[in-house]
């Protein structure tokens, strides 16, 4: 595990997805893993946190997440660009060898039987609230996120620092047909206290 | 209204949001208008196209947007910053004139009575899809997009176009505190094609 990962209390993880960017969902069931990319993932509420992710019914990851009533939300970089779009593109369904021909490594937080994948800038923990209505009628899953952890080298203290960090940790912002933005400037507005 | 604003179709509506900005929400009815920040808007669905939006129950505009079962989602630009943050901050039950105070002017598009907010560079026209259990649990609001529009000077096409357009017309994304990013650099994987 990479020595600068460190944990984000749980009232401030909201912000490691609050910008907006495209994510990853993992999910483990009786030995079966899978990632999968998503550009509908959300913010829901602070205390306790919880987000929402819609995933497609074809999504192997969505049955997963079902059976176990666990999943990851996690953050990739600029860097990780090919793998995403190969995640979000291919299925476990027909490519059963899909982790390895996009090139995932898998670790684990202790505590956490869940696969968590490796060079993302963050990573949520998430506890699956069973809304069948929501899952059936849209596809609409909501968690709440009971772990938190980013790269100190660019969110530290509950701020995102990606004015400094290296630029290949930027977060990644799905349009479609292979066309990603990644984060830009910095903006504060007023008397910013960063807290 | 904007020389530049032109009809996005339907079916390419959620590319408008997909890169995961902070918006604005504003909604009428009988004569009272309101328009507020949130960070926790996202896509749900391509056809016929929805999405989510989280309101807080303190939030006027979540009452005029229940009434009217109609509401207009947009994405302000960075030279809006600080017109977000206020309009995120600040609520029409305490400030009467919040509107003014932070400098928003409406108009609208013919055939939608809806109040839009000037200077955006898109606009989402949405019917509320009424599911009173995702709004009292968890203030979760669906809307089916029902009319689409942008800025064409900075999405066109179907795509955005932040890599040539003039950097204040990029979108905002907000972390906490008056922190935001503006969106960056573009990322192209693979042969685009852009479609």
């Amino acid at each position: 595990m990479n020595k600068y990962i460190t944990g984000v209390p749980l009232e401030k993880s909201y912000r490691l997805i609050n910008h907006g960017p495209t994510i990853l969902v993992s999910a483990r069931h009786e030995g079966v893993e899978n990632v999968m990319a998503a550009a509908w993932a959300c913010g829901l509420d602070f205390s306790p946190p919880k987000l929402t992710v819609v995933i497609d019914k074809k999504a192997k990851t969505r049955e997963l997440m079902e059976k176990s009533g666990l999943f990851v939300i996690q953050v990739p970089t600029v860097v990780q660009a090919p793998m995403t779009l190969q995640l979000g593109t291919e299925t476990l369904a027909q490519q059963p060898d899909k982790l390895a021909r996009a090139g995932v490594k898998l670790f684990e937080f202790e505590g956490f039987d869940l696969p968590f994948v490796e060079g993302c800038s963050a990573w949520l923990a998430c506890r699956l609230i069973p809304e069948p209505h929501n899952q059936q009628t849209y596809d609409l899953y909501i968690g709440e996120i009971i772990g938190a952890w980013a790269d100190s080298r660019v969110f530290k203290d509950g701020h995102w620092l990606f004015e400094t960090a290296a630029p290949e940790l930027r977060s990644l912002h799905y349009v479609a047909g292979g066309h990603f933005y990644a984060i830009g400037e910095e903006i504060i507005v007023g008397e910013s206290q960063k807290s």
